[in-house]
């Protein structure tokens, strides 16, 4: 994410990285070798971030405190996206190399397991309240129950926006809303604003999921880090495909080729070329602004300036990210 | 396990089964599903049992109260055991089909880390102290890092015995220990009791898992529900094996094999010869009645009596164990 966002806590940043390297270093070497690869293979920090935000918006800001809760939500959000991996059989994520292609799938999913168990460590050994504990619970249950529906439902062309919605609340936006809310939740915010800054949260998660989808169709692989049109490849359709199955003239071939498990690349970039033509990209487009707004709409008055101003500049960066 | 070992807390164990069913139950179905084929697979449900026994050495014993904890120690070894079985490439276990061989690894990924998710949220839920959530996160750490070693080692015949018992240890009798100690945590024990509880149940561990491997030698498939010499063939070399490659005059020629990916299966029954023949099955039951002669020992002796002769039988049993 562009660094000027969120010079406002730029510092909570700085010393979330060494944060994370502590936290996942274990007394098995390999542990730490892979924990160590992860954590310089970078990333967002997005959950910490908005995580940090709402956490200064309170009286007492007390960044030791508060850290082991930001490296929590980031292992979270590692280890998931170390199984994702495995289950996709990715060779590499953001340019670097993925634990499965280094070490392996079957010592990535223990990898996957050691990072889930250490931020839960993290935080029960924190000062955080029992909510603090039993929202991280149901988060990653949410996210794996999420994971599970999308991969239970590949190659199906499954056509249900509200399906869609569910899904991609499950295995993003509902994240996000939760750093928010747990900022909100350590910094004492009343039980409005702690509510409210979830709602902000789910807004701008669905905002970066739908953008993350549509990217998929309309970047290029330099840019993503991977090929275009990688999840009709993997079997997943998302808004822009589902839009198009439902009013494209050529919905048909669509959805033949969507539920091929061995479609050529001729075949993908044939699907592709129906999803743009069906309008599939404007009206993800108009979903994305529609969630921003409501972003904007919903995000707490009686929230420090620097706070509100960056959680504005995430609103717009999300509305104008190109990876 | 033999039923009348636990007939002093069967009825303990008759609400665990329903409790195990409804904590596994989900939104999505397909979740419910496998985790009620799980539930139903059975299983020995020794730490829960040897959990209800501590709980039950305190004054004010309430079933509801614990039942979450029992619940969730039951969901952590079957999420752990499902990752297994993804790792080994399993098919059956204690009979039944594996999630995996069912649903497919990917699903099975994702059940698993579902399901230690959902253990963590009925803890975090319940009415427990920070100590035992610290224990539990604690212990999948330990759970996941012992798997990671012994997923490194495989195939390298490591003669070390200490790291045997390390790994062991980490894999199973940590998770024993921690299942009586935290019994007598919630039971309010004191301080000296718990801790000698922990002691009691890594001794039974200890010999737990060197039963274990001292049956995948012995036993046959029949009783154990997969191959014998599976551990070998899965390139893991367990305390007759390290006992053969120190002291069996053949012991270049069970390295050899030991170390080969893709050994026949007239080599397998070469080196479980060899094993037999080094005195490793007599060297490890020595170890067993060692760990076992031990747990007696630090059992503590202000238990309730019930507690006690349950606590023995269990020594006995594992003494004895054939499956």
């Amino acid at each position: 994410m562009a660094t000027k966002v969120f010079d406002f806590i730029k510092e909570d940043l700085a010393v979330l990285e060494p944060a994370l390297l502590e936290a996942t270093k274990a007394k098995v070497e390999l542990v730490t070798e892979i924990g160590s690869h992860l954590v310089k293979s970078g990333g967002k920090r997005l959950r910490p971030a908005l995580f940090f935000l709402a956490a200064r918006s309170g009286g007492d800001y007390q960044r030791e405190r508060v850290m082991p809760l930001a490296v929590a939500l980031e292992m979270i959000h590692m280890a998931s996206l170390v199984h994702d991996d495995v289950i996709d059989n990715a060779d590499t994520r953001r340019g670097s190399a993925t634990a499965n292609s280094k070490w392996g799938n079957q010592i990535s999913i223990l990898s996957g397991d050691y990072l889930f168990a250490k931020a839960f460590y993290m935080v029960a050994s924190g000062e955080f309240s029992k909510r603090v504990n039993v929202q991280l619970a149901s988060l990653i249950c949410d996210l794996s129950a999420g994971e599970i529906i999308q991969n239970k439902e590949t190659y199906t062309a499954c056509i249900d926006e509200e399906e869609y919605y569910d899904r991609i609340a499950k295995k993003t936006a509902n994240f996000i809303a939760i750093s928010c809310q747990l900022g909100a939740d350590v910094a004492k915010l009343p039980e409005k604003t702690v509510d409210a800054l979830y709602d902000f949260g789910y807004c701008i998660g669905m905002a970066f999921q739908l953008t993350d989808d549509l990217l998929d169709l309309t970047s290029d692989s330099k840019k993503l880090g991977k090929p275009a049109g990688n999840d009709i490849l993997q079997g997943i359709v998302t808004l822009p495909a589902i839009h198009a199955l439902n009013v494209s003239p050529d919905k048909e071939e669509l959805r033949r080729i969507a539920t091929n498990r061995n479609m050529t690349a001729e075949e993908l970039a044939h699907a592709i070329d129906i999803v743009r033509n069906s309008g599939g990209i404007e009206y993800t487009k108009k979903k994305v602004q529609e969630f921003l707004n409501t972003a904007r709409k919903v995000l707490p008055e009686d929230l420090p300036a620097e706070v509100r101003e960056t959680y504005l500049m995430v609103v717009d960066f999300i509305g104008g990210r190109e990876f």
